[in-house]
């Protein structure tokens, strides 16, 4: 890299102290009149930028957020979670932050990151994804006061309201609500429901919407469960409608568990019967399968939103109002 | 954030000046013994530890390469720089070295976001990906020698040898080439190509791979061109499956395009048809399509290799040797 120019050259350049140029960065009062002009010019004429470490020791902040990027698994669902850090990486930058990932295979491990990155002083907060019950990181991050906004629900009763716990998520269980109305609406009312078992907080609550808008209608079925999988769903739909043939339309928990639908009813002779996935990815888009989408891009911003609060600051989460503590984003169901 | 211990603190508690403690910090030798031992114990006992910005500024090294990430455009074969930034962040970390990404729509865009970094001093080096003809960004980082290695050949006749240009990229006309000498092995001769329109880098060099695997044999067959778009290939592989019913199977550019392929295919009552896709997406996964699998993480390693060097350390363009300035990765053919 070329080098820049340091204070040293732009203290010669304008035959003063080091000190001076300092103080005329820094505490330009009090420098005289003219020396300051010779200073300004001297930087003005080498181009001098002060280095962002300089700046951070200042300040003592790094206008950096990090992110735990989970080593790549596969799976067709984590496009979800690129197109977040896509999306808070743009909108980080026009609020003049930046993004650091790091990289971690489990949550200690995560935590050891970050206790790295917060004590070096290189990130002023973090955004953890991918919440559980009873999740360390969660615990960690309050007991040391490093600022954060988990994209997830924390899933435990005891923190869901606490303004100390910042969290965006996004509402599953009113996607599949929705998925089941237009089911209703369009298809029949024995609208069947694929999912995992129970137990996760993210596919309680994608079931719990399915349920509420049948009851809605007074109308009750049996749900199916599978573990996260194409070939899975596709054993169990292909046994579900050759026992059951009312079956109107098929509401899944994810879109790997709606393509494995979709290969069933169509290897039955059955491709018109509606399947509606849950994320709203490429795969599910290339073979034409409704499905509720996410809004990743909203979540981002979310995550800001409460991350800078109204100063424009990283908000410490002792500082944060209970009011303002979370966002439920409604996602958006696209009918193919 | 816990206000951690300053170097004053320490001063205060060992009692010596702020001076003494920064020369135990940088150059202990010139510290006597007691003293350095006091200071020493009261870093201890506070839990002194200095700051990524104060060793930034010492050692003129950030630790940290830049990576553009793209705003998200959705689409199939984006997950392969997400698997390749994954991968990136996991073994850098491994090394020692930090990802920070950056958001830009333009090639113009990036080169400010990289001017703004390396001139801030935030980053040592940068990855750039999707390089393309007479690519600016690649002529900015030479010309203000910014360390960097590209993920793409340069494409251009002039650098692609050049011992300044790092760079790593897949094989496509290897891995198009194996698609044929398979589907010729258990197909049938007529092999068709569905690809993009001529003109860039990537498509023909796949386009490549199929014709002169063919010629290999002494065969020629007709090359189908549309633009990238599932919907594309669907409408052009219909036509031609029904306008010549001896193909025997379709090498394709990209999974989009297979998947188009496939569902023509199998709406023709021809799903027995061999397609093969281009980087070995879920969505293909998820078909049974076979695809060519581009090895991101390879990709990733070979980054790193060169940039870092045998000495550790980022390497500044002119000390990189000619015989170690690229990385060729042979793809893999996944059959399903």
């Amino acid at each position: 890299m070329a080098k820049s120019p340091t204070v040293e050259d732009v203290a010669l350049a304008a035959g003063v102290s080091r000190q001076t140029v300092s103080n005329v960065l820094n505490t330009p009062a009090v420098v005289k009149a003219s020396t300051r002009e010779r200073v300004e010019n001297a930087i003005s004429q080498l181009g001098y930028r002060r280095s962002a470490a300089a700046r951070q020791l200042r300040t003592r902040r790094s206008s950096t957020i990090g992110i735990h990027l989970d080593p790549y698994a596969g799976g067709i669902s984590g496009v979800v979670l690129d197109r977040f850090v896509h999306a808070l990486t743009e909108r980080a930058g026009d609020r003049g932050m930046r993004i650091q990932l790091y990289a971690a295979r489990t949550p200690t491990d995560e935590i050891e990151r970050m206790r790295e990155l917060a004590d070096g002083g290189e990130i002023d907060a973090v955004v953890i994804t991918g919440t559980f019950h009873g999740d360390p990181r969660t615990q960690w991050l309050l007991a040391h006061e490093v600022p954060f906004v988990s994209f997830g629900r924390p899933w435990g009763e005891d923190d869901v309201a606490s303004p100390a716990h910042l969290w965006v998520d996004v509402d599953g269980a009113s996607g599949t609500a929705a998925a089941t109305r237009h089911a209703l609406a369009h298809a029949g009312s024995h609208v069947a429901f694929l999912g995992w078992p129970t137990g996760s907080g993210t596919g309680d609550d994608r079931e719990r919407g399915w349920r509420d808008a049948l009851a809605a209608e007074g109308l009750r079925m049996p749900r199916v469960a599978v573990d996260e999988g194409v070939g899975r769903a596709r054993a169990a739909v292909a046994d579900l409608i050759a026992s059951d043939d009312r079956i109107d339309a098929i509401v899944c928990a994810s879109d790997s568990l709606a393509i494995g639908a979709h290969l069933a009813t169509t290897a039955a002779g059955r491709a018109e019967l509606p399947i509606y996935g849950f994320d709203n990815t490429p795969a599910v888009e290339a073979l034409g399968i409704s499905s509720v989408e996410q809004l990743p891009e909203k979540v981002a911003s979310g995550v800001l939103d409460l991350l800078m609060g109204p100063t424009g600051r990283v908000v410490v989460p002792r500082e944060a109002s209970a009011n303002a503590a979370h966002v439920l984003v409604e996602p958006r169901l696209v009918v193919r």
